[in-house]
């Protein structure tokens, strides 16, 4: 057998981190040998997450992220899930120290500083390595992915509308200033903070929408939509909260381009995901359901079109923790070293 | 005290019925005389529905849905919690017989027979009653429904898009042509059948979308829209199915007519609900949570102006059950019956 | 009509405060003249509870808990929903004030101040008060809540246990050393506070026991069994976590005395409660369930023998905020006050 | 790499099935050769199952459960997920064509046929069979079961109360006439079935026992307590259903035997289960949560020591599909064919 690839998680004590344990842990070609929390330090994994108990490698101690520390367990790549400002410092350290990064928060996603700093509210902590971070949608971007040192892991709500809306702005099929999405996000999206909004009675028997009508995720959906459309794109987004413990449905509708067969849409799709590993085509009339992909890498998609208005329906579903977190992060590691894409995420 | 008028529930085994058994119970100025159900005919109430039991009327038999024997026990009003096609039959028969009929199932929503048979799949059983039937809207038809004979009480997802739109139509506020409307629904919604699709371990931890893109309850929605309007109006609708027992939030969108301000929107919703007992602004930037009026007949409305897509976008919040369906019949009947219109429905 | 009885809560802005609310903002012959809450002191009770607004006496604003400002409300009866320790004095300042007070806590449930002390850790705050007050379980005391000045409302685990309990053990019916009861309630229960473990994906799929095996309410149920019994008693109790926002099921077993006829169980319940408003006889082999008894102030129970190993099986199934506390006080308030039992609490 | 085991699950459509599919399409020693579903015959797992499209084997067609198709697969191992009744004769027909059998049903988990008659309602199918199966725990007889040509596969909520209570009785530190056990169950634990009690409504926000006071699980739990305690054992047992999808929640109550430190409680378990793969121990006061071992093979165990009764609380939580039946099945599986025990169950 192969040397396995060693490992860190650097924040390792939310619902993300907690995601990425659950996979590297028992990741076929991974060597867990790094976990930090300053609130945890010093404490085994186990401890605070009794869920892995007894796991093979769950007795590793919560650390303090300090770079040098981190870097001192030989730790090849690093999983950043830390708060937005946050990240960016610990990720410089770490390219510096030799480390292959792939940071799930939203500092290295936007290509823009200005961008960056309208829907974030403070200065990009580190402007110089903007140019060299690759957006990390396997699907997209492999091949970039595949060489890069500093992979900036997408967010939960923009995995769910890009992967169904680029396939067919870049084929000009659908009109761009006509996008309307809407998704529905479990409540772990909202992170493990004691807030009492968060508590299981305020969210239990509840669907609210939220964060309108500019919510931080629309910088980076808009970014990627506007690459593929070759034009400026802006989009009207309404997430919602809704009482599941993760998995986000999205509906996005746009009016077909006039005078395009809607049997395109099916044909656009299939011909970009037919044979990815991780998206799962539902076909026309097909409507996604969380329950079928949550703890997962998979997203589904499936389409329709309204003949009576001229607009397309995609609907689709992910794991807000998995494909739209922790998973997709380990789908990019595996590209990064050079492993099959499916290693430690074949299961249902 | 004044006499209490005697009514009637037919069908009233399933979700709607009994909610609507819920409410008349305890209604101060509501005798209910009867109740019908084919399946539970003989037995008490408080056998079928033990939650009632010891409430006063609780032991009233079910009986089976005879015309005459429902007409025999003096109810003046009967409630129609029938499926569509089985309704028209005994409105029409409890009609000739005196009795004021306030309907829930779609039969008489639709003034055009056929329109209802293009969405309904079988030519319409009671044509010659639609020219009378008001849609019953109460915050926009209260008069009509004063002096009606036969109320076709709206669906639920047609209350929770029309409530909040119709008074921007009226007042030329939106573009009709950009209305995009999304719906998660409780799922009671789905009614009281044994379906595996309906089964607790299927619906919790999940969220999807169904009934793309042609859903039923678009041929009230769009007649109603139409008449606001003064134009032909079609939408995209995309309801969802979320793990609630019940309520429906709703996310509309549309396009601000050119040259409007967007104060306009909530001064033209003000102004049409600020007195109604039931609909409750919550301003700009306010978003509705089912959580807030399940249980009630409240509709909650909240909403918000995205500048850089130039669309409005509305929340609206109800209960499928209530405002939806149980509690707005029995606002409808208060008015046919002259009572105050939140006579038995202030409750929290 | 009569005139309304002016009410107050103290400490309202809590999971049993907003039940209180609820009850109170609708009972027909109350007036509600004050709400407390220092954390929300000048807010209008619509604007910290949006699901009130528009209902009569919404806008009441919270004021600060000071009893010459409550009492100079006009209140003449006072809940309070407080933590133990706080609620004895205000109590003792609003009693002097001449109000009724009906406490919600567990500081006057216990007639032994060396008992207080052991299980709340801290010496009683008004131990002269012990010997007035009355344990406000309205089936057992019915007479004694009539003339009571202060009424020490029971717990929602005590509720649960002691109802099915009582008649057996005054009848010799079951042997009290045996007695062991399993208490699943919803997290409503565990009150409205910031804290990780009460979030919802912290709840939401999960189901534990806590609190063993000395859990606080123990004291009260162990008091009231042993006056029952005409001897000391004490028992096993486990509580445990389940993910609904409100409702307790219990289920109690304990050895039937030897030589009697298990039918003698049913025969006292029926004796007992036949006749009861809020206690709902489900029979032998009947099954409480938690859905039928939310949201009101009922309690079902239902009993099994089990001739194998001679035990006897009690299910009780109740409310925690209704039945367990808000309703039930209100209840007690009735009585104080000479108006119908039912008062305000016949709701389904 | 060694060759896969080629396995069969029969009856493959319900929970129970789709947990083993769930297991053994990706477990690394097992190739899926036949799935069996009379109803869904000819279509392949993915469409019945869309959760498991994608993966590898998920293509495979779903077939008639035929012993001779079955055999001619090559299959060397069946897990049987069928009704009771209808396992036994399949069970007889694939060991007589040479396969291992591990089955899930209560056909071969009682040695006396007329118990099984008492508790199941009919004659047991295949007598013959009873002396050679093995009761498939494999904590307590891994011995017996790696030479099992037959397995019976414990129940959900027996592997929930026989592991924290055989090492007990073993060392007499209990007394086995004062066993009372309460559980509380996820929906799935009542099957996969069109049943008006089982809808979404119907569960959710419910909690409530079922069964009482005999369960037919009780047959299989008593007859193993009774060998572990070396005497006849009869127990109380209280079976609950909560509304999550699945895991089990028991605790357990029992009196010390007299003279006994508390403290040999907690050496029993850990000398029994210390070196468990998959039983972890919680330790004094630990209680264990569902939601650390939903999707698992682990059971966690906590006790603690009530000295006020004398009693013994344990508390065990596990998955009522995985150790409760599938996982714990495949455990089995796993040391029939001499593999690690862990192989393919390491997960979280």
């Amino acid at each position: 057998m192969t040397e396995r690839i060693k490992c860190a998680i650097v924040g390792a004590s939310g619902y993300t981190g907690q995601e990425l344990l659950r996979l590297l842990l028992v990741h076929p070609q991974v060597e867990l040998v790094a976990a930090t929390s300053r609130q945890e330090a010093g404490k085994p994994l186990s401890a605070v997450f009794p869920r892995f108990r007894k796991l093979p490698g769950a007795e590793l101690p919560f650390m303090e992220p300090d770079p040098d520390a981190i870097a001192a367990t030989g730790a090849q790549a690093a999983f950043l899930a830390l708060p937005h400002g946050v990240a960016a410092e610990i990720a410089t350290a770490l390219l510096e120290r030799g480390l292959k990064v792939i940071d799930l928060s939203a500092d290295f996603r936007l290509s823009d500083a200005d961008v960056y700093e309208e829907f974030y509210g403070h200065p990009h902590p580190a402007p110089a390595l903007l140019d060299e971070a690759v957006y990390g949608l396997p699907e997209i971007r492999a091949g970039a992915i595949r060489e890069a040192r500093l992979v900036a892991s997408p967010g939960c709500y923009p995995t769910s509308i890009l992967l169904p809306l680029i396939p067919l702005l870049e084929a000009s099929l659908i009109d761009p200033a006509t996008i309307v999405a809407n998704s529905m996000s479990g409540v772990s999206g909202a992170g493990k903070k004691a807030d009492v909004s968060l508590l299981f009675c305020e969210c239990n028997e509840s669907v609210r929408a939220y964060g309108i009508p500019k919510h931080r995720h629309l910088s980076e959906i808009e970014q990627e939509l506007s690459i593929a459309a070759g034009e400026s794109v802006v989009i009207t987004f309404i997430p919602h909260l809704v009482p599941v413990n993760s998995g986000i449905a999205t509906s996005t509708t746009a009016k077909l381009t006039e005078g395009i067969d809607p049997a395109a849409i099916g044909e656009a799709l299939e011909s970009a995901y037919g044979d990815a590993a991780f998206v799962r085509l539902l076909g026309k009339g097909g409507c996604a359901d969380t329950k079928n992909v949550t703890r997962t890498n998979f997203i589904d998609i499936g389409w329709a079109h309204d003949a009576r208005t001229g607009r397309v329906i995609l609907t689709s579903a992910e794991d807000n923790l998995g494909k739209g977190a922790g998973s997709q992060a380990v789908q990019s590691f595996n590209l990064i070293f050079g492993l099959p894409e499916t290693a430690g995420l074949q299961t249902a």
